[in-house]
């Protein structure tokens, strides 16, 4: 049952509480992290055998898998999952292949020209979570605009079954992208090794990924502490559905579900422009939930959840303008007349007939968003995450003459004189 | 004069050694950075007054100059001078204009439509730093890509000068760029004003600027401690000029000289076809060296520098790829055939005409860069930092049928029982 809460009623500050998530519950493991770090650091890939045999149980001669290995692995799927994987494939490859645009040059003043151009981040490391979860999704949702920029090296780390081997569903994506070895290393220690290197395992420019707080930690420590960038902070993963008289509660409460299950510290937010809607939701809710495999966890992330009623749809677009959430659904016939209003969200669902799940796996959209209020400022995953653009600029004679005494007043204003002087030298040739 | 290097007798180790910077010389003022941001965030206003009092010299009553204060102190400066600001804000306009786009809508599926529509971060806070380096230019160069892209709520913190005020020229810059407001607050305590908000100064979400290193540690800090993000990590300003025969030595040593006399930790690093090209460099250097106001500073930034000679253009691009600059120059007749090899660096300058000044006050680009090798993975500021990017889905009743099983069979993959329930009871209704 969702608690519900009035909109109206609400004051700034009871609005700030509501939308407040926990940026950082993992101060605790912070030392724990450092000295994982730190290991792998100085003792290279004896420290990932030795981190395997203590936290995968296994013991590894190697640290990665070859192509003959992987193919081996990706054969043993059926023939329906790999058509899926294919079709999600495809459909991210369509959607993220948009995303590259060539720019055009600027001339600024005559004989100034200016412009971008993009460069793929060279090395980088894709973090994939095993273990109980396997995503491979996550694979596909990372190696598609990797792939789609152009990056040189691509290092792919998940951690190894007991059986030193990995899942045959990441196999086949790596097969799907072209990606020859992966490394069998989890948690801290991976994110480690991408930092720093070792002697297996390459160090890399920027590493992405989600993981359990370790991972969450690791990446955020080796930010601060190397130029490593990391594609964004993590937090628990979170929906926020709006539903107004036209949604079917039967949907609403299946799409908060799908959220609640992925932990008990998700979060899935109703906003609702009528009380009788949250009703009929939440009687919606207990009926689906007492089916689910993971009833325990999901009935704890919606214990760990609210429903707002709104006086409409607009009011409901502010509040969850304050939330920002990392994934936004809107169950109404009138989704077209609000969408401009969305200003904070990550990726946003419309309509009736599209659920968080199509976006998670197949629809073409990329799956790793901005949590915790980080869209705030932070846009999802895209083929931009994997490329820099770099600007250049050529000036001319004529240029230099035009440009050449607003950069020597300017230069003045700012009392360097040595930057006077690589203009003056120029002018005066 | 610049100790001189073949690049072909260096190894791998040699020129690690050689690219690398010192990513972070600040552990040791962590603690106080710490203290300030804990001030402020317990204190607010108060806090900020009291440090006026302490580092800027000077009671402030409020915290900020009004629109009226702006216009009487931007009217002080000479007609020239506003003219060269109005010109370096139009060809910045000018160029940052060309970085906003439109994206089409792709259908990935029949009936499944996916597409990205760009969004203004809300608030952002401008850090300008101040006391004995005046710097309008940073004003234009943050301000306009945030007015661009269209940000609600523009924050301007600089330190006040003495008398309670700040610069003409920073007030002439507000005024071109319609900002009504500045906050008189410096150094680490104005980004923690940023970062929580005090009674006089708002919340951002992203806090940009360059700054000491107290500023540059508190927005590392900041980063970790909350969920705003920031524009990206600082370090010493750096060049690289790569030259070759038809280069020349006086250009090339104004450049270097340029970056040189931004302050002793800087680095302007030759790359050179020849090593005789190297020695007119440093014969020229010496010669203009001697004439710099600022030439204590430089001289000692030039002997933290060094030259590497290659054995043709490509070789250093190379090189220059491994350094990953914040500015590259290419002082030759042919670097149209080597800029398609540039991989990793913040701005470019191509051809004997582009000194960087011009692009550090007027041309059009973005002087706010990646240095220490975060070129490698990091952009410069352009109106992408002012924005997010939000996906939007939405899926037609044949839609869900031609993506629902593939969606279904991927969530049977991950285990999630309420992702393929949200998908289904849709494609059964």
């Amino acid at each position: 049952m969702l608690k519900k809460y009035k909109y109206e009623e609400l004051t700034a500050a009871d609005l700030q509480q509501l939308v407040l998530r926990n940026t950082d519950p993992n101060q605790a493991i912070q030392s724990a992290v450092f000295e994982i770090i730190d290991n792998v650091r100085h003792n290279g890939d004896k420290a990932l055998k030795d981190f395997a045999a203590k936290y995968d149980q296994v013991q590894l001669d190697k640290l990665y898998l070859d192509q003959e290995e992987i193919e081996s692995l990706a054969a043993t799927i059926q023939r329906d999952q790999q058509r899926a994987l294919e079709i999600a494939f495809q459909n991210i490859h369509k959607f993220h292949s948009s995303q590259t645009k060539r720019e055009r040059v600027v001339e600024t003043m005559p004989g100034v020209k200016c412009w971008r151009e993009p460069r793929p981040i060279e090395k980088v490391g894709l973090y994939i979570p095993g273990g109980s979860a396997v995503l491979p999704s996550t694979l596909l949702m990372l190696g598609v605009p990797a792939r789609i920029a152009g990056c040189k090296e691509i290092v792919v780390c998940s951690p190894p079954q007991r059986d030193g081997k990995i899942n045959g569903f990441v196999a086949y994506c790596l097969k799907l992208l072209k990606i020859e070895r992966i490394y069998l290393v989890g948690g801290a220690q991976a994110v480690a090794a991408m930092a720093f290197g070792t002697e297996s395992i390459p160090k890399v420019d920027k590493i992405f990924g989600p993981g359990n707080q370790f991972v969450t930690k690791a990446k955020s420590l080796v930010q601060s502490l190397t130029n490593i960038s990391i594609d964004m902070p993590a937090g628990p993963s979170e929906v926020l559905v709006i539903a107004d008289e036209t949604a079917k509660p039967s949907f609403v409460a299946a799409d908060l579900l799908a959220q609640a299950e992925h932990g008990a510290d998700s979060q899935a937010v109703l906003v609702a422009t009528d009380s009788n809607i949250v009703d009929a939701v939440n009687e919606e809710l207990m009926k689906q939930l007492e089916v689910l495999p993971r009833k325990e966890i999901a009935a704890k992330a919606i214990a760990n959840s609210y429903a707002v009623i709104t006086k409409d749809l607009k009011s409901a677009i502010h509040f969850s303008n304050l939330y920002a959430p990392e994934h936004l659904i809107i169950e109404s016939d009138y989704w077209h007349m609000v969408t401009s209003l969305i200003l904070n969200a990550g990726s946003v669902f419309l309509g009736h007939l599209t659920p968080e799940s199509a976006g998670d796996y197949a629809s073409g959209t990329n799956h790793t968003l901005p949590t915790s209020g980080y869209a705030r400022s932070y846009s999802g995953v895209s083929v931009d995450s994997f490329i820099k653009k770099i600007t250049f600029q050529s000036i001319s004679e004529e240029g230099i003459q035009q440009i050449g005494s607003t950069v020597e007043i300017l230069a003045e204003l700012e009392g360097l004189q040595a930057h006077i002087n690589a203009v003056t030298i120029r002018k005066e040739k």
